[in-house]
């Protein structure tokens, strides 16, 4: 059992690093006590290695990659279902590429990597590491659509991007070397291509709220705010426990910009050439910081079942008798692998306690204690990870499979109910800036305010905002969110829409 | 069904280019021969598009990737049978850890891209993108080994890795972005770091024979041909078709090397201090590349059932009746895929021979056709791609699980088979300069050698092979397969190792 002793060998600096108050967490406190619980939580629970000695290139751990890569798998799983193909493209771009659009080589220009030599030679172009893979891979679009029945045509990739982060970075969340998926479509309308981004917010919110239990808001960007070289962007802030907000995934509507410049036309039916419309979206690790974030408590993580590489834990139970319990456990283990629920008996030589309290940081979502006392009656204890002992329940050890498969979806249920109560709890309408400061310095999250317009004069009524109320930003407004009969909160002037106001992480 | 749309597309492109002359086939042809076929059905069947253009970085297309994926998800899932854990590590690596083992800087040094500046600014220290992650993975094997408890070590991980290909690259082959796998450990003792080189070829030959139905040679390289950085190198050399031979995987038996420049150390259970034993084991696109070359023929590819991404087309025949079958097929399709087997319906505009056609090039192991009259006695037919239409049988639509389970078996013992007995003969023993000459210019292949020594000498020795035998190259021996009573076949002296000689693919 490699990964048994993988798991013993470090849970004693983990405790200790618990005990010794670095772990603490509670929900809206300053940013810089989320952070420390963050930061701790992540080498306890050994999620990523921070001491790589490139800045912002943390190493993803196995528990940490296995989170991940659950993550992306599933994102995988769902573009399988509506059609999107998985590719992999080149992960140097040829400078003159990135050029080509304007507004993106603003955008990212400060943010590449450049190679400008290999082996003895020096490059003839200069290449960057993508710091997203529009370019590369609308450079291949344009060989790939002729017609429209090339279309729609809809591929992503799992990979790595890279951007030279200039602030401070963290893991997971800012980082240098990005693991993410990508997905990038064209169409031969304008109405099919925003049906899209409605496809990838399906996607999305399935895998974040049924599987990940959390949710948060969807906004359109404002303008001088969206993705370098997109028509409008979509993105989805989560409000984190330091009541900061982060965003999770960026969806972009193109329109014909890249279209223009890489020369992605087709003839369309009536043998006209036309060119594509086209699509974004980008998914990256920080969808998992979000899972951690919003879940964990003060001991340590709380983990969805679909990220946990154990989604139940079993424990001996019975001091010197524990021998006992073995063969009953291994049986309930088999039972429990057969309807492919990912399990592990923690056999250690580690008491109950330093058991207990190891499982309970690392995450694990159910845990079973079984003792001798129990196999007489052959019931089994089981105790959820967010209920913890008080919610300790004992079922027949006949009925594992159902009472696994059931208690599951209730611990799921559990978490998706406290995070949505959480995230609702935490947009307050404030109708002053006095309001949006309260809102942003005292209790967190967004404030929603009527805002006069998304158009001229909004950069500046964002400034004034940024400076009186703690920095916070206008984060974006959802077009069908109309606001009538009430009074811009920064200017006095009529309102006509919604604007999410917010403090970024 | 975006997918059928995907197929229509290009299939006319394709069709063009086989009749074209352009994809011929035929076992032990001349290189260039292979080398067209290669290039070929890498374009016809949308396998990689080499029109990036980077030099060696193709993009892999879905159809191609979906391929490499399956392969990549295979050895993830037998790597976790045997407990080695995946993780990622960073893409970047600092020269000064490329420079701490000579050897690997030697070897690999002339091979890396380079980064020196990123933004607007110098970077301290030049990055390397990994040509391989021993400097990475070892910096951080540091910091995990402490005790005998940490050990055995064994992660994985799948990634991309970078070299400054000089020579001609070739799809999936020779190329300047490699998409791979590639696992490293570490051991308390020699014993246990050498069974581990037993367990990476389990789990390597288990893909490739089983799976992936193709076989080759495993060697032990000679001493001046080993990993940059290793004591010693094995590796599986595959006969292509062209008679030349390509490394296929790579296993490195890495010593204390490694472990003394990255003080990678322990306390043993006496509390002495001791230097790890190290492995590391790589698989590339290779593999793909491989199973693609071995089983193709002259229609296009024979793809093992693994990695195809439709297992079983089914074609509606009978002109205009046909949408009769429409329902019928769909129901079929819907067992199939209860089954877990990947299938697609073709109900394209294309005439049944282009269909026929297309799906051969693609390389679809079975194909069932249904015509309204064999819905009336209920029989659906079954053509296999490598038997083709003289191996066509009829069977009852009852029986559609059990058959196409069994046919899917039978057609992988055939390609195993057939691929196995080709293999056994281009191993031909040749006791002479002439006789090897013969062999590798006229039959290809490998030939077996009485030879001298894989000591010294040993080097001169291959340097006359070289010259006199076509460029033929030492590719290695097995140091358990002893030779005595023969003569070296190149010094004359008594021979007392079986070498084994063949031009390099």
């Amino acid at each position: 059992m490699s990964n048994q002793n993988e798991n013993k060998k470090d849970s004693k600096q983990a405790k200790a690093a618990i005990r010794a108050g670095d772990v603490t967490f509670q929900l809206h406190k300053t940013a810089e006590t989320f952070s420390d619980w963050y930061d701790a939580v992540m080498d306890a629970a050994e999620i990523v290695d921070r001491r790589y000695p490139v800045k912002g290139c943390p190493v993803l751990r196995p528990y940490g990659f296995f989170m991940h890569n659950a993550i992306m798998r599933e994102v995988e799983d769902r573009y399988a279902e509506v059609g999107v193909e998985q590719a992999l493209f080149p992960t140097v771009i040829p400078e003159s590429f990135l050029n080509k659009e304007a507004d993106h080589i603003k955008g990212f220009g400060a943010e590449c990597f450049w190679i400008d030599r290999a082996g003895n030679d020096k490059l003839e172009e200069p290449l960057a590491l993508r710091p997203t893979s529009e370019t590369a891979i609308y450079y291949m679009f344009n060989k790939w659509v002729r017609s429209f029945r090339d279309l729609p045509l809809k591929v992503h990739q799992t990979c790595t991007v890279f951007r030279y982060e200039t602030k401070n970075t963290k893991p997971l969340i800012r980082v240098r070397e990005i693991p993410w998926n990508e997905a990038h479509t064209c169409h031969a309308t304008k109405v099919e291509a925003l049906d899209m981004m409605n496809t990838y917010w399906k996607v999305c919110m399935k895998i974040f709220e049924q599987e990940l239990c959390f949710t948060g808001k969807v906004l359109q960007r404002a303008p001088w705010d969206k993705f370098a070289g997109a028509e409008h962007t979509e993105v989805l802030d989560v409000i984190m426990p330091c009541g900061r907000v982060l965003q999770t995934a960026g969806i972009h509507y193109l329109g014909q910009k890249f279209a223009k410049v890489f020369d992605i036309n087709f003839l369309d039916q009536n043998n006209t050439k036309q060119l594509a419309e086209m699509t974004c979206c980008g998914v990256s690790t920080r969808v998992l910081a979000c899972a951690l974030a919003i879940h964990g408590d003060d001991k340590g993580l709380i983990l969805p079942p679909l990220i946990s590489q154990f989604q139940v834990v079993l424990i001996p139970c019975g001091g010197k008798k524990e021998a006992e319990v073995y063969a009953p456990l291994q049986e309930m283990q088999t039972r429990l692998r057969n309807m492919k629920i990912r399990c592990t008996i923690d056999d250690s030589k580690q008491s109950m306690g330093e058991k207990l309290f190891y499982w309970e940081m690392k995450g694990a979502p159910l845990r079973i204690e079984l003792g001798p006392r129990d196999l007489e009656t052959q019931q089994f204890v089981l105790v959820a990870r967010d209920l913890g002992k008080d919610g300790k329940k004992t079922c027949p050890i006949a009925d594992l499979e159902k009472v696994i498969a059931q208690e599951l979806e209730a611990f799921k249920d559990r978490l998706r109910a406290k995070a949505m109560a959480s995230h609702k709890d935490h947009i307050t309408i404030a109708r002053t800036l006095d309001e949006i400061q309260e809102v942003i310095t005292k209790k967190g999250g967004f404030a929603q305010i009527p805002f006069f317009t998304m158009e001229a004069g909004a950069k500046e009524a964002e400034e004034v905002i940024k400076e009186k109320c703690g920095g916070a930003e206008i984060r974006g407004f959802w077009p069908e969110e109309k606001c009538e009969g009430e009074i811009c909160a920064v200017t006095g002037k009529p309102a006509t829409v919604w604007a999410y106001v917010a403090r970024a992480y």
